[in-house]
């Protein structure tokens, strides 16, 4: 369902049971990332006005989210802050190609494949925190961020036919699989 | 109440009776531009977790505004799309400092200002439009400015002493005002 060729290896969770608030504040920074994502594809991609009711609806689910883990953090008298970003984000978006309408299909899918990941991610985290208010905040987010995935896989194909779409899916989620294999040291939501 | 140094003059009416389709698609990217600033301010000022929820509601609000005025495109049969965009935003944040805490207090206020225009403008609009729907639409939306031009305000004292953030109002308000009364022969909204 969710287009990933991979699953998360022992030691990311490693990474987590060592590093959980340095985790929990990369999560918030994800979640604000996601949310300008989608205004920067609202932006991007004006010429298309029918985009735009289902990507506000992403960015104000991320919004909110980002609150909810702002909240959380606070509880736990952990200070949010700046914190030195985790290259994968980066690494993804090196893959997207120079020129429309590719530009937009890359974009697309690679939010799409970040919101499959954080997916993943989020169940494993919900099955491994100890904090049982950790673990149903994770599971809550599972579903909307699965969501996500196959909203923006969808719009891809406003940029491209059905089958260009799923072949440079199959292809960046292959280069996505790589990314998280490597990992880095860096403790972060998708190291 | 809006902290304004002038008001509109009538050769503004006059580029919305010749160009009313022009200015409301200005109005769309104008709504569009006001939420990617808040979005903007919320991911500069992450260190100040504080400013957080009350930003997220001024997203939401302009994101909602947005489609609003997409729908009532539609519905007119107006295209939209790209357009070049008018002077004044650049003009305005050309005067924010370069350096902290000094820029915050800039970003702020310059957005409080573009606020409080388009609150002057909208009901002048309300008042000049001979469509009854767009009357109402910009007598809705008069309220939520107005409101959005005193948090960022409000917020502007988070970066700086009640007495600078005045002075600075005023300064920055009296350079509006000229911007203003320039004008530019490109029918926009802030024109």
């Amino acid at each position: 369902m969710l287009n990933l060729q991979s699953t998360s290896r022992e030691r990311w969770l490693q990474q987590v049971s060592d590093h959980l608030p340095e985790i929990l504040i990369d999560h918030a920074h994800c979640e604000k990332k996601a949310a300008a994502c989608a205004m920067n594809l609202i932006m991007a991609y004006v010429d298309h006005p029918e985009l735009v009711d289902e990507l506000v609806v992403i960015v104000n689910e991320e919004l909110d989210h980002f609150q909810q883990v702002l909240k959380l953090l606070e509880k736990r008298r952990i200070r949010f802050g700046r914190q030195q970003a985790g290259g994968y984000g980066r690494q993804l978006n090196d893959l997207v190609r120079k020129f429309e309408p590719y530009r937009a299909v890359d974009r697309f899918l690679i939010a799409s494949l970040i919101e499959a990941r954080s997916c993943e991610r989020f169940a494993l985290l919900r099955d491994h925190v100890q904090d049982q208010e950790l673990a149903e905040f994770y599971g809550s987010l599972f579903e909307s961020e699965a969501r996500h995935h196959t909203t923006y896989v969808r719009m891809a194909k406003t940029f491209g036919s059905d089958e260009q779409v799923k072949e440079r899916l199959e292809e960046l989620s292959a280069l996505e699989a790589e990314i998280i294999h490597r990992g880095e040291p860096l403790p972060r939501m998708h190291s």
